[in-house]
This record gives structure tokens, C-alpha cells and sequence, in this order.
């Protein structure tokens, strides 16, 4: 009989198939065989090609000679912004239309590109060059935190075609939104819920209770826990948490972010080695700006591989169909070397 | 700059990329030429396998003669059930595992085969053979909303294998489930404050609002208004959503299945015309068992076509980007004859 589980944090429930549980082989289908190459001429990221991007908003330098090659991480605006940095006038205001709102797209949307090395992604980097690419992602959060018309920070990587990037060259993506959409506030609502009924933040209880258990623990290190979580919605889904309670993201420290880095970076590998370079969309979920203090919330990094398609009954219900178990996942990719 | 647009029944957001929006040639690559035979040896669903299929639990006469041939429509249990029948004991019990709820998956799944016919799709059907569909939905959402472990029906139809399906013979599928997931709670939610506020149904008074604006409908019939919803969540998103108020798909008269038939047909057909047989998920949006007497919801079909990929974005805020102007999209569509 297939399993119902339930997020104790989202209160979202997961179908998982044991009895068409799939193993890693079954996914070699998606397997990618390709090497790229350690630069492109026609890659608007690659050195060389500086001009084909917006003027950078921040640089980390590398330790090539000056100028074009002279960059370790780089960001810069999105050429074709989702949301765009208001010029002028009330970037809150509302405007009712018949029956409906709507409002200006007001926000801010921007790219790292993560190394000047096109051929490279997380998982190959050396933890030196992740741990630039995790302090960039803080030092942009920051930035466009302290602007008032980004009320939340989405700061993401899509990773390969099916993961929806055209791209190949490493890069992330980060994205200030104007408004606290409604599936952020039911991760709220619920995580407060769990607070007023238990006292405790109910992330800092997962992890608790998921290094006692270890059955769903992929690794850690004395700033956070891997896990596959306990109704993982997508094979292999991996949370990576922060021991240290923070709603935010943006408080993160220099240690704490090395730590991140090195985390990141093993976890990614072992993902990379078991599943052949799969195709997975990671996310940075952090609390709104106005939640930046909650007792309840917790920010943390999750990680999708896009391995299945979610279809009809996905999109209907709200309920996701995992073909893998996720203590079988997470044995899995503990195993790995 | 982009447009940011609230779904009025359910207060999620969309952004609609104004100015990068793009033309339905520019999803030409995802355009099929194959044509598929009209009968496939190895394709369980095709006449003369039956027997690759579990017995049916409902059957539509064909006009063909009797035996293997003998039926227009066939609804067969799935052979790996996504939620299987339970066979004893309480369907709905909650067992605590350490920190996490889990239960048993209990429910019910089928798959409606739609036609003998290998090489059909709802888009080159003929409307009785549609209809036959529609009403077949019906008496099986009738049948397994007696079964009190089905709390939630979701009838949904995955076309190409962008939308989550490997057999290409036309199929839908229909699954109970023995929950109310959040994701339906906070639909139902809306939907009922809208109701307090305003004292009417939020879906009636769109249908009212888009009859009355034009802007957005692609067609409609004395029973059905088909439209581009205002904060469409992807290009050439489109309900058809029935006149009459009712909560539950349940109560669909057979007259109305003739109505429902003609429009979805006619809707399909307009965007395989459009979009070059498009990959496309539907489902019928219809309230859980409890619900099913609301003045607030009302039952409605979603299409969704996937020309696009969800990406890191979408899935950390829950806030869609889509890159076709609904009014565009509406226009395009009306205009195919």
C-alpha cells in the first residue's frame, strides 16, 4: 500500500509509492553524458564576453590578472528582468481593474555567475569557490533587502534544461518580489501554528529529531544538517538546515557561510555521483522581510532534482506522487564517497 | 515593466512578462508532426489487449461489434495505483511516527481509456465521443464519491510526455483521495472569504465580469464560458467554467455533459490548431465530499498547457511568470476557426 506523509512543517502531504519505488538506475534516462567545454565564445557569461551582460552590481575578484579575466563571481542585472527596479512613484500600490488587482511588476532581479570557468558547476567546484558564491548570495540579499520594495528574497539555481535554464555556464539567480504571496504565508501560518502549540520552532525540531533518528540524514557539520526530508514531494529531495535558528537568511556569518559552502558543495556531489549529473532547481527559503525576527520561521536551502514530472493529479491536488522512499534516498547518497 | 496580477478566488499572484511576451510560434519547437497509427500492437489500451488492462469497472457500448471491439470508452483500475482501495480496517487513521503524521494511502485510481481509437485525441474527436468522456467522468466521480475513504476526487487528463504521460493512446485518469490537502483548504478558504465580503460566489461574479468584458473569453455555449483567466499562471492557460453555481462536479445534468463536451472539444481543438497539438495537463477543479453543497466554490476544468518550465523561482514563491498576455492569448485563440 503506498504511504501518506505529512510535512510537520508545511502540513503538506506527500504520496510515497513503495511499491513502485524506484532505484537510482531507474532515473539514467536522464543522465547527461556532455561535457562542456571550460569556455564558449557565444556565452554572455563566459571571460571575454563581459560586455554581453548589464555593468556588474557586484564582483568578487579573482586571482587571474586585472580586467576581463580579473573575476571570481560576478552579478549582474537580468537583462530580461521578471521584475523590474521601480523608477519612480508608490511601488506598493494596488490598482483595481474591474473585479481584480493588480499592481506594477516592482522588484529586482539579478544573476551570479558563479565562475568564470564554464564547464564547472557546485559540485566541482573546491569549497573555496563555493563559499564565494554562498557570501555573494548574503551580500545581495542584503542589498536588496534594505530596499523597501522587496519584501521577499527568492534566491535560487536552476540546474540544466529540464530544471528550466537555457544556460549552461554556472549560475544563480535571485529575485525581489514586492508582495508575501500566499504560499509563503501558509509556510508562516503553519509554522506559527506549531510555535503557539508547542513553544518550539518546528525546524529547529526536525532537526533535532532527525539526528537523533539518522535514518533520512545524508551529513552534516557543526553548522548543518543534510536531510532527505520526512515527506519529500520529488525523489531525492534534500534540505540542507542551519543548526542556528535564523528567519532570515541575511544573518548569516562568515564562518556559518563556509560551512554552508563546504555542505553544499559534498551534498551536490554526492547527488551529482549517484544520479549522473541531474537536472534540480535548488531554493533558498528565507522569511519575508517583515519576518526576519520570527520565533517560528527558519530559513533553509532545498534542493529538487527534476527527475519525474509533476501532472494532473500534482496540479490538482496539491499532493506529489515520490517514487522513491526517502530513507532509501538518503542511504543512498550517505554511501557515497 | 512586468505586471503583477491577482487570481481574485484564490489571492495568488502571477507575472505577466509583458515585455518579453512571446508569440505562439515562438513555442513552435515544441510543435509534433508524428502522427500516431490508429492502432498500436504493444499499446495495452488498444483493442484486441484488453487483457494487458485490470478488468473494467465501467464500460461505454461502441457501435462496433460486440467482444473486443464492443466499447467506446473503458475505465480500468491503474495497475500501480497511485492511492490503492484499502481492504480493512479505518481508512483515515493517523498513525504519529516520531515527529511526523502518516496513514495509510488509502483511495481509489483509475485511468478512463477514451476511445478504441489509438491516434484520437479530445481535439479530433467528434462531440459524441466526447461527451461519452464527460459523462463517463461523471458516473465515476458519482461512484467513488459514495466510498466514504474518498474525500477528494480529482479527474485529470496528461497529454504528451511534457505533461507526465508515456502512453500516448488517449487517456485520462481519475484519482480519490483520503485527504483535504492545504493546498485545496486554502482554495476553499478564499474562495469562502470572498463569499462573507461580498455575499456572492467569487467564480459567478468572474463569469459575469468576463461575459461582460470579452477581453479574455475564447468561446462559450448556454452552459460554459471558456477564458483566459486574468492572472493566468502560464501561456494559454484556460477554465471553462460552467453557468450554473454548483460546488461539486457531481451534479452535472447530462445536458450539460453535451454542453461541456462541445466546449471542451471545441477549446482543445483551438489550441492544437493554435500550438501545434501542445502538451497539455487539464483537471477538473471540483470541491472535496464535505463541500460539495457551498454557496462559496464552484467547480470548474483547468487547462494548462506546458510550453513552458516552472522553475527555482516559481517553486520558492509559489508566484508564477508567464510570458503570454492572457487578453493576447484569448484573442489568438477566438480568432481559430
Amino acid at each position: 500500500m503506498p504511504q501518506l506523509r505529512q510535512d510537520v512543517a508545511t502540513r503538506r502531504w506527500s504520496i510515497i509509492a513503495v511499491e513502485r519505488a524506484k532505484r537510482p538506475d531507474d532515473f539514467a534516462g536522464k543522465r547527461k553524458a556532455e561535457k562542456l567545454p571550460a569556455h564558449s565564445v557565444t556565452c554572455p557569461f563566459c571571460t571575454g564576453n563581459e560586455h554581453m551582460t548589464p555593468e556588474p552590481v557586484y564582483v568578487v575578484p579573482g586571482s587571474g590578472p586585472a580586467g576581463s579575466t580579473g573575476w571570481q563571481v560576478r552579478v549582474v542585472p537580468n537583462r530580461f528582468p521578471a521584475l523590474a527596479v521601480p523608477s519612480a512613484g508608490d511601488a506598493r500600490k494596488r490598482t483595481k481593474r474591474g473585479l481584480y488587482l493588480e499592481m506594477n511588476g516592482c522588484g529586482q532581479h539579478e544573476v551570479v555567475i558563479e565562475s568564470p570557468d564554464h564547464s564547472r558547476t557546485i559540485a566541482t567546484m573546491s569549497v573555496e569557490e563555493v563559499t564565494a558564491v554562498v557570501r555573494t548570495y548574503r551580500e545581495r540579499f542584503l542589498a536588496m533587502d534594505a530596499l523597501d520594495w522587496n519584501q521577499l528574497i527568492i534566491i535560487f539555481r536552476n540546474q540544466g534544461e529540464v530544471a528550466g535554464t537555457s544556460l549552461a555556464h554556472p549560475h544563480s539567480q535571485i529575485i525581489g518580489a514586492p508582495i508575501v504571496p500566499e504560499d509563503i504565508r501558509s509556510r508562516l501560518d503553519q509554522a506559527q501554528r506549531y510555535y503557539d502549540d508547542n513553544g518550539t520552532c518546528v525546524y529547529c525540531d526536525i532537526i533535532a529529531s532527525e539526528v537523533a533518528d539518522g535514518a533520512r540524514v545524508i551529513g552534516s557539520n557543526p553548522g548543518f544538517v543534510a536531510i532527505c526530508p520526512f515527506a519529500s514531494t520529488v525523489p531525492y529531495e534534500i534540505w540542507i538546515i542551519p543548526r542556528r535558528h535564523a528567519s532570515s537568511f541575511g544573518v548569516l556569518t562568515d564562518a556559518e557561510a563556509d560551512l554552508m559552502a563546504r555542505i553544499l558543495r559534498e551534498t551536490l556531489a554526492k547527488l551529482y555521483a549517484l544520479l549522473g549529473n541531474p537536472d534540480y532547481n535548488y531554493v533558498i527559503r528565507s522569511s519575508p522581510h517583515y519576518s526576519a525576527g520570527e520565533p517560528h520561521f527558519h530559513w533553509y536551502l532545498e534542493i529538487l532534482p527534476r527527475l519525474t514530472t509533476a501532472a494532473g493529479f500534482e496540479i490538482g491536488s496539491g499532493i506529489n506522487v515520490n517514487v522513491v522512499v526517502p530513507e532509501d534516498a538518503a542511504a543512498q547518497l550517505r554511501k557515497v564517497t
